[in-house]
């Protein structure tokens, strides 16, 4: 059994108005696989669906549910491109360094919908970088 | 041999000040493996460094070359996560398929001093995301 690396890139976000119609179109804009089965996340009040990139990466296209979804701001501001979510072992470690360092926690630890009810967290960094860590496994 | 993928994830751009500070500070807040030795661009007008995310991925740390450097309008943003690098087989197609879906050539082709020479070009989607390609092998 191979062991799990302490961090690793898990997906890209990017915001869009629409899954259907934005995801869709960049992921046949640039040939890659289309975006899967949207998931609906009610606590982070946003549907997602995810485009695999081959090497355990994905785009996570993320679409607003409803008016007051925090992604408003985002898609206001023009969308697109907004955070990197890094796989890791102890979430409560990672986000204990970031915000040692100066960072911010902005949402979280909460089960996600998305990953299977996998605990995610949105930090910023010191660099303003909005940065999601998922847990590797499922708590007990 | 396996074949080439026709586009497969490259790195991430994170616009930065100072390699030394920020890019270093970021790869030791994660827990990645530090930025290598930083390589200028001077048809960029920038100085960039790579931190391997271990998959095939990794980070490009991105400072500014001068005061006229493009990357000091990122930086006066905020600076951040700002660009994601495809590698491609074919250049030039995939230039024209992003201009022929309402996107933008924004720089390039043009070769590259941090890949050896091998071109790159950048685009902007329709959907307002700063996307560079880099070419798989060098023109003969």
């Amino acid at each position: 059994m191979r062991e799990q690396p302490p961090i690793r890139l898990h997906h890209l976000g990017i915001a869009v108005r629409s899954i259907a119609k934005q995801g869709a179109g960049y992921c046949e804009m640039f040939g890659i696989e289309a975006p899967g089965q949207p998931v609906n996340d009610e606590l982070q009040k946003v549907r997602v669906a995810f485009a695999d990139l081959g090497n355990g990466v994905a785009i996570e296209f993320v679409e607003p549910l409803g008016e007051d979804s925090p992604i408003q701001r985002i898609l206001n501001r023009g969308g697109g491109l907004y955070h990197v979510c890094y796989e890791v072992s102890d979430l409560e470690a990672h986000v204990e360094r970031v915000r040692a360092r100066g960072g911010l926690l902005v949402n979280g630890p909460v089960p996600a919908s998305a990953f299977g009810g996998r605990r995610i967290a949105f930090v910023y960094t010191p660099g303003h970088d909005l940065v999601e860590f998922v847990e590797v496994r499922k708590p007990h």
